[in-house]
């Protein structure tokens, strides 16, 4: 009897993270003399703690289809660090309990360091486990992968919407607002900003500025810049991440100070921008914080990015059956154009816990765009459209309710 | 010789004002015995003040087939009130150089006052001019017509994104954020907020909570709500329009006090209410401001917002060529399911200044969602999609260089 399979989401979601549950899905049923049951445990690592399986054999070829065209984790996801020595044993001993030989666990590097730490657990006692990660991320800060998947279908909505706010804040500039900030998402990294810089196809098209957490911001350079622009084009369309960071290396979201009740405003960057440049330069601002937002169209998800992030499921189990465990499944690009690209691997112990920055020669020299060599790198992640299917005018994506295995253990006390 | 036409496009642009644009300017040329050249002002009423004027001559097939697939308002648009004699009289003194005989003017409720204006000079001072205003805003509050062009596409935007940020919100709501908020667009009136009702499907599915500004908001009922939401549910969906008013009438968006140079803070209704939801109930929340991203979102257009943005143009050309001055194209319902819709007229005195509300009916009875009603309302306006091409990953959207006629009159002084 071939051992089982286990499947868990971590982290959080992306458009495009059930195109890589079908994927693997998909791709285990085609070895059914290696693979027996394929389960996923119902809201990340926290479904395999708390005994929580979903048997995917309920899952018809129309429900796969459907899983790749909606958005979200949609057997759950979770933000849960293992902490203890007790809770890895309690994988384990899940795992035991249900004869799970292979493990696809679908993340970014936090979850490439539980899929590390699982897979060494029961090498050291001598279970035999194959732990394969699969990686997701719109933060594209993982290591020795091209890209993440999730990514581009954040980068290519970011870009769509920046050219379109850009199309409407060129409209009203002659007699209202001049000045149009869009947060994006990036505490650490400048990825998704930086991606942004698409949207231009011309000299003087939004966006203008691109503020990275890679390039510390001076208000009074920034000020000027933005003062510069309007003076040149008429206005300012600025893509400002998350984790934009002042000149002492402070946060600037949190520069807003605190509410009435003492607590820290939780406004954002946006805002905050936009209070400083309507204060200094006069000008009428809006912004937008995408948030969720980016995070969840599945609508203007990128077709490349969609294909990818299958092919990582699938190659995962391929890497499981050529008993290949520790691995992180990866993407190798061959050529920038036309973009080719391959699937590659590599030992977990390089990816876990590693964060991979946006590297020096993709920031222009003055800090707020990108170079060519960043536009070469993002533009084919963002090519071709994928579109979900729609009915009565709205994506048509699942809803399912899992059945949950009966369990087999005690209950885990955390 | 016939006379000359002008077409100006008014107030905040949407999706698709200009496919409004496109159906005036294509209409008028299949009227060559009434209708001579065709202007456009740029930017609005301000282009007529200050005699900058296209000629649309220029515009090719292949332009007002694009036109029809940009958003924003690509002759510029703007926000300025006439306030003045003399800016009435400069008005028609331009007409007069120019020889204007229709004058289309493409915008809201303040718009189709000016529109009225310039109607009412022209006829007291013997000048023929047939004024027609071509609805259009995102609001949805010009009365006498089925709703206005460009809402539609709005609505379908806010509920597409509310369906897919509240798949995640559910992905990650067993271990992180379980609130997530969307701010729309909505000052005085709760249609697009309404609209986004569409997106559940099912009782259960978000938006659970929809604040409206026809709907006082107290912040115990309120913060009730969400945790009983969260209770049954396991995560709660907050719609919110941006002026949504406390008990007292102040809007909530004001309630966060001042920053540290006594300034309002420019915060915002979201992040408010995630600080007031995060203290008192303590929930994880994220947040999202939609802000131009919704009103320029032409990537996903309705398509029969977009067929009535047409068509109210071009019903614009048939009422001027017919001599039917000082009326707005209106659309008419005539039935729900299917949804069958024809185009009317309405005199401009019954439409300028006034506002549609929300009606009561479509208000469900706890305030915090819409009545069946509402949605056989909303249903049909967000149907059918009509994306614009795509080329390297991003809508194609044109990006115009327009000269300027050489003007006949000396400069105007505001």
């Amino acid at each position: 009897m071939p051992m089982n399979a286990l499947y868990a989401q971590s982290g959080g979601v992306t458009p495009v993270i059930n195109a890589s549950a079908a994927g693997v899905i998909t791709a285990a049923r085609l070895y059914p003399s290696h693979i027996g049951r394929v389960f996923v445990a119902k809201n990340g690592i926290l479904g395999v703690l708390n005994e929580e399986l979903i048997d995917t054999a309920v899952l018809s070829n129309g429900d796969l289809a459907q899983l790749k065209a909606t958005p979200g984790g949609a057997f759950g996801s979770c933000r849960h660090k293992i902490k203890t020595e007790a809770e890895l044993a309690r994988i384990l001993a899940v795992f035991k309990a249900w004869d799970i030989g292979y493990f696809f666990y679908n993340g970014g590097g936090d979850s490439a360091d539980t899929c590390l730490k699982v897979s060494e657990l029961a090498e050291a006692a001598g279970y035999p486990l194959l732990a394969i990660h699969v990686p997701k991320t719109i933060d594209n800060d993982l290591p020795h992968t091209d890209n993440s998947p999730g990514f581009g279908s954040v980068a290519k909505y970011v870009a769509t919407s920046v050219r379109e706010a850009g199309l409407d804040v060129k409209s009203m500039a002659a007699s209202s607002t001049k000045v149009f900030i869009l947060e994006v998402m990036g505490r650490h990294t400048g990825w998704i900003a930086a991606a942004s810089g698409l949207a231009a196809r011309a000299e003087g098209e939004p966006p203008h500025l691109i503020l990275l957490p890679e390039v510390p911001v001076d208000e009074g350079r920034l000020l000027a810049a933005v003062e510069n622009t309007v003076m040149r084009y008429g206005y300012c369309v600025i893509v400002a991440a998350e984790g934009v960071r002042d000149t002492h290396g402070e946060f600037l979201s949190e520069a807003g100070g605190k509410d009435a009740f003492g607590h820290v405003q939780l406004g954002g960057l946006a805002p905050y921008l936009a209070g400083l440049i309507k204060t200094h330069c006069g000008f009428k601002c809006h912004w937008s914080v995408a948030d969720y937002l980016q995070r969840a169209a599945r609508h203007t998800a990128s077709a490349t990015d969609l294909a990818q992030a299958i092919a990582v499921g699938e190659a995962a189990v391929k890497l499981a059956v050529a008993g290949q465990g520790g691995m992180m499944a990866t993407i190798e690009r061959l050529s920038d154009v036309p973009y080719t690209w391959d699937i590659g691997a590599v030992p977990l112990g390089v990816v876990a816990n590693c964060e991979k920055p946006l590297p020096p020669e993709y920031i222009a020299a003055d800090g707020f765009g990108i170079t060519p060599a960043a536009r070469r790198y993002f533009a084919p992640l963002i090519a071709g459209e994928a579109p979900p299917p729609y009915v009565d005018g709205l994506p048509d994506y699942g809803a399912w309710v899992w059945s949950i295995e009966a369990p087999c253990l005690p209950v885990f006390k955390f």
